[in-house]
């Protein structure tokens, strides 16, 4: 790609607010990049490591105003909506703000009260983790993977260009998104897959026994992985994404019901021509 | 293990019921053992092909009354249970029997009913797979692997002796447990999971857009190994550990409705704190 904004690196501050799994992985590999890197983050010795080991050059007092200011929002959605005018300062200066959050409609409503939205673009990176935090964090994170850009309407076409080069820079492509068509998609794919994870461990918790521990390769152990997620920012996620989650929980409500009944009713001609259409489903994915 | 039962091969024939995956793969292993293996199966050009490249020697018409006959029953659970008086005859002949189905309670039923408690083991491998039939199976398929052996009344010691001794065989070591407590965990551990996954699947199947497809990899994925499993096998399973079955169905749905709840009525403190432990759960898995 070629870069037009990114260029000139003598020229950019990147200020990162949250220094967690993301603002970390995006941090160490700016710096390594050779950008200059600032971040914000309430864990001051996270701040005071990443200083020392060169990942960042300070916190918001280096903040340059000879120097074009992009802002990288790394904060659980919730915790970003809470905070958002606390950092308006910033991103009044700035030149270009992204976030990396994983619900999109309601920032998008912040963005536009705040006449933010023509250097404000909505991204969401690809490239969670049931790892969470700085100490997770590797320069690696963000590569050969997918970050999605929710265009808007007032959005700057030069915004959306330095975000396609910003992502570039971390070695991911992007991958373009309606905000809402994003929240429903991702209700299903991902959030909705992690209530039910979550449901299940919950499940069996109750029988844990040293017997039922020993068995859970036969199919649960798929499901674990998942339920190992960070519990503040997914209680964010099902709280900002609510109207589309809710309608999926109906949803998988009603396709468990209607395997149920077929058992329940001995209907094994029908349960088995259910499950035969299901795996054609599945199959296509590898298509 | 020192071999008692399985030391004289050349006194010995396994016959195998069944040859997909599982039959396929324990016919692999004791051809290449030195052992000498006959099948049955409904698929005349699979045991065509299985007796060309030497796996076995032949069909039930090879058995040989001056050799101690082992079967081996590889049938999914309900087709078992329907063909299982078509079997008698071998079963009475037979010096040991074992299945290798993943419920066991009604089983034990027949094998009482038809007085082979002495000699008729329950075995379950834990070996399964998404991939299903002959074709798929190989001489590793048991390899470092566990089989699930349930003791019950009237078992001749000789007979689990000679069951650890033909799992050994195979790569495999074992585990006792109790039928009864084997369909309830396996209710839980394995066959709840499949439910769901299908429900996903089936779910997802309604909005299957090429928009949708591109993002299962955020937590849809984890669940799509277990729903390409083999509907009739796992309409069998189902139907069979349909008390177990239908108990734990009961359950998740009120989990899922306890995170629906709390989603509801915005109580996110109740909610982070609910996933909170739900995720300690998962981290003992790993103990």
């Amino acid at each position: 790609m070629k870069k037009t904004f990114l260029k000139n690196k003598k020229n950019i501050q990147f200020l990162i607010i949250g220094l967690g799994l993301i603002g970390g992985s995006v941090a160490k590999r700016l710096s390594k990049n050779g950008f200059e890197v600032l971040a914000i983050d309430k864990n001051k010795s996270h701040l005071k490591y990443a200083k020392k080991s060169k990942i960042i050059v300070g916190s918001s007092e280096k903040t340059d105003s000879a120097k074009k200011l992009f802002v990288i929002i790394a904060l659980p959605p919730k915790i970003l909506f809470s905070n958002f005018d606390k950092y308006l300062d910033f991103f009044h200066k700035a030149e270009f703000i992204t976030d990396c959050t994983s619900v999109k409609g309601s920032l998008l409503n912040k963005i536009v009260k705040n006449k933010l939205e023509s250097k404000f673009i909505l991204s969401h990176p690809i490239a969670g983790s049931e790892k969470s935090g700085f100490l997770n964090s590797n320069e690696d994170l963000f590569k050969d993977k997918i970050s999605i850009i929710s265009k808007h309407k007032g959005l700057a076409i030069s915004t959306l260009q330095k975000c396609k080069e910003f992502w570039f820079e971390l070695g991911s492509k992007t991958h373009n998104l309606d905000p809402k068509l994003h929240d429903k998609i991702f209700s299903l794919t991902s959030h909705l897959p992690h209530v039910v994870a979550f449901s299940l461990i919950s499940l069996f918790s109750k029988r844990k026994t040293s017997e039922y521990k020993k068995f859970i390769g036969g199919g649960l152990k798929d499901f674990t992985r998942i339920a190992e997620s960070d519990p503040a920012m997914w209680e964010n996620i099902f709280s900002l994404n609510k109207i589309n989650l809710l309608k999926d929980i109906s949803e998988i409500e009603k396709e468990i019901n209607k395997i149920k009944t077929f058992i329940l009713q001995d209907n094994g001609d029908k349960l088995e021509k259910h499950l035969k259409k299901i795996k054609k489903t599945k199959e296509s994915f590898n298509r």
